[in-house]
């Protein structure tokens, strides 16, 4: 329905503590901390690491949802992507149920995420369990990719954050690496 | 986890009206009427039709929720299965998300139930959309299975109901009309 664009830039950091203080001084608001316990599964009928499709049961302190991610849409020049979202009860049982249809667990991916609200962007500290410590900033824009981009390394500069960009998901992080 | 099996009968009926009646003079208890609006999915990579097995959408007055059904374990001699069942918050997402994953709606089902509690039967008077009027009676046993179907027997007895046992569900019904 919406038109909304995700611009958004994954950074590998060595100290999430350095940038939560950097980001508290420069007056950053603290949006909070959440525990995401995240599921992938496979279809049975399709090998989603090769379709760039991902479905994925999430479990926070705060509720549970299945969300279905479509092929990343390179076409546009960002990471688009059509999501759809369900809020369910239980993560036991969506797992249950998905496996019952024919779905298997891929993978498990475990982070602590802290987010932060600064300049436009969303920020979050993220400590992936098995992979290292992450920072993301984005931005979510109607079309000015260009000017997207430019407060996401205006806000990378401020914050003294040089590493690189990567596009991989941590899904296909940890699956890379096993 | 539980070894309870359910022992169920359908008939078709000619006058739900006549048999509530008769309930509430032989002092059931009415549980409570409720619509409720089935969607049945058929899975990408096998036919459930062949397989036995179901997925279905269930959105009622109180609540929606997703269930699969497995295939009728006949062995038992009764008509038990496994089923999943997981709450969710909305049926419309739920059939996005689901079709996103390569299934699709094949039925959908319709019906007005009304419920009522009768020495030791949960008692289901439906009126199925596009199909007619029948009466569910259901006994839950640990294991006696004929003492189960002497109970039924004896309530339909009681509520003068003289029509044949259907075993097909609701969707097979409609799916063999149409």
């Amino acid at each position: 329905m919406s038109s909304v664009i995700e611009v958004e830039t994954k950074i590998e950091v060595p100290d999430l503590t350095k940038i939560a203080a950097r980001l508290r001084s420069l007056g950053a608001v603290y949006l909070g901390g959440t525990a995401q316990h995240d599921t992938y599964l496979n279809a049975p009928h399709r090998d989603y690491a090769e379709t760039d499709e991902a479905l994925r049961v999430r479990e926070t302190d705060t509720g549970t949802e299945i969300t279905y991610k479509g092929p990343k849409q390179q076409a546009s020049g960002s990471k688009a992507r059509s999501e759809i979202t369900l809020s369910v009860a239980s993560a036991e049982d969506a797992i249950r149920l998905l496996s019952a249809t024919g779905f298997r667990v891929s993978t498990v991916v475990k982070k602590d995420r802290e987010e932060y609200s600064y300049c436009d962007t969303t920020i979050a500290l993220d400590r992936v369990e098995g992979l290292g410590t992450y920072i993301e900033i984005e931005v979510l824009t109607n079309e000015d990719i260009a000017a997207a981009n430019t407060t996401i390394e205006s806000v990378k500069k401020e914050l003294r954050i040089s590493g690189a960009h990567i596009p991989e998901s941590y899904l296909e992080l940890l699956l890379t690496k096993a």
